[in-house]
């Protein structure tokens, strides 16, 4: 398989990425690479170009840039030539660290959507705490979309039980929908609808409402919401997870000698914690609905989580999770068409 | 000043509730209070009546009572009787740990909303952690309204902005619009018209979109959002707090004697988390808009926030807060009806 990397988007880009992508080759003996970016400055930090082919782009979309705009405009930019790798098939997925709307608009105007699929769901994978039944669950939508639909969340619960099944490897993904309460008529009208939609399929094995406070204990498998509530859940647990960090932290350094004996002793144990936390193990985001992989790692990230996401997109394609998402939303192509009916109609 | 407590709502009701109020009573000389509820059950637990008035009330709403209902049906209820009090005036405040839908039908529907304000919001304080200059935030709406319009997030900042200069006694709350990134532009219509009303009213104190990411951090003094977000992030926070003290005391315990020991030398960082994170102190979660207070406290609360949570009331009631926010409303109806007009012009 052959993945197209952005080597000038992210934080430390273009040193990281390309540290990361030789990690990934020589972890992956069947992935190729083609590296899209300033071939002058790769070259000065690959070692060792073997399986690694460097294309050059002149142009960078930077993290400030509109993105909509920038993947209009400039056509010779990484992002866009990867992207357009992908779409002409001399690869297979496309990979970058940069401007997330950027991506995103890469994924849906040039790499395109799934047919049937309205769309397209930024999905995140997040740890499960303190519990041994489950390891970790995904959310979708976690921001593609600011203005979401009964449809969409509807289609995002399709999409997520496709990628537990395939990519994390849970059997009958439980489907949970982010909701202000459990019971069934909690949330506004649209939240009501979603419901009664995702209980009403058969071919979803959905739990009904769940409220953020459960969700890293597992509730769910799969948590479907609209794109601006659940990146405002991702960001609160990301933030709340980084405050706590801190606060112990700077209680252990301002405590005195017995405190940083502690912490010495406990030294394992806030390795747990760090790792238990670290969703960056998980590799990145990834757009659901359209053709082939399409995923954002962070913007921080360094050499060992670009590998790890590596890992994730050869998994997504090893486990044809989206020819198999596509033959569903072929072969119910009537009965998703009568669903999006009866929202119309509802109205 | 006279308060209307609900004595049979919450988890450990009556008696903690109970227990509660006489601390509060023995802490603030100047409270009288009227106790609602099963006469014969608050009589077992009340130690002694100084101050303390048990009026009988037949009925009881329910955890599970589909709230609206029962506030029309229920008109025995300690709640309904609670809240009748402060209507009618024999009480100047409503306090209850029960069913949190009931509290808010019984705000709305029976102590009244102010005049110009066309939804309550619910507010509640959270810490600020490892900032220096910032103690706490408030954040409106956490869950009084699933269906949220541009105008009600607008009015929400002018009740937050009263009640952190009065209350929590900020001299120019910074207010801040949760949003899925920090620029202007961000997120759905409704957003950046909220926004844009926001940054045009010189009386506010606005400094923008913030992120969820940010907010333990002190990034606002008053974070404005509609019910629906505010509920999701407000417990995404608890939740992952929550978790990570969970996650902190199991490998403490799997870890062996030094990690033991550690635990020991740290008790007082461990205190110091404990304490940061635990917003019952602030109190509970006041319905602002309403012609007086109307706060509700935790399900689970024990005597000592029910007594910090009386504590709160009397801030309240004392910072004339409701009244000046009634005379702001009623001074700048002209505006305020302008602002209407245009949102609806818009459309």
């Amino acid at each position: 398989m052959k993945i197209a990397v952005d080597a000038m988007g992210g934080d430390f880009a273009p040193k990281e990425i390309i540290e990361g992508i030789e990690l990934a080759r020589d972890a992956y003996p069947d992935i190729t690479f083609q590296l899209f970016g300033r071939t002058d400055q790769i070259k000065k930090y690959l070692h060792n170009d073997t399986r690694i082919q460097v294309v050059q782009a002149d142009e960078v979309i930077e993290m400030g840039d509109e993105p909509v705009k920038a993947v209009r405009t400039k056509k010779q930019s990484s992002i866009v030539l990867a992207a357009t790798a992908v779409k002409e098939g001399t690869a297979d997925a496309f990979f970058s660290a940069g401007n997330t709307g950027a991506i995103l608009a890469a994924g849906l105007f040039i790499v395109g959507r799934i047919k049937g699929i309205d769309r397209p769901g930024l999905t995140t994978t997040l740890p499960v705490i303190n519990n041994q039944d489950h390891k970790n669950f995904v959310m979708i939508d976690v921001g593609a979309n600011a203005d979401t639909k009964v449809l969409n969340i509807y289609q995002y619960a399709l999409m997520g039980k496709y990628y537990a099944q395939n990519v994390l490897k849970i059997d009958q993904p439980r489907i949970g929908l982010l909701n202000n309460g459990t019971e069934a008529d909690k949330g506004d009208m649209n939240h009501r609808k979603v419901h009664d939609l995702l209980a009403a399929d058969k071919d979803l094995n959905f739990i009904g409402n769940v409220e953020s406070r459960e969700l890293l204990n597992g509730v769910a498998d799969v948590v479907v919401t609209d794109g601006f509530t659940g990146n405002a859940v991702l960001k609160s647990i990301e933030g709340t997870a980084l405050s706590m960090l801190k606060l112990i932290k700077g209680s252990i350094m301002s405590g005195g000698v017995k405190s940083k004996m502690g912490a010495v002793m406990l030294k394992s144990t806030f390795g747990d914690i760090a790792s238990s936390m670290d969703y960056s193990k998980y590799g990145g985001a990834v757009l659901l609905g359209v053709k082939a992989p399409v995923v954002k790692t962070h913007g921080a990230s360094k050499a060992p989580t670009v590998k790890n996401t590596i890992g994730q997109i050869k998994d997504i394609i090893d486990s044809k999770m989206i020819p198999q998402l596509n033959d569903y939303v072929t072969d119910h192509a009537e009965e998703l068409q009568q669903i999006k009916d009866s929202i119309k109609s509802n109205r």
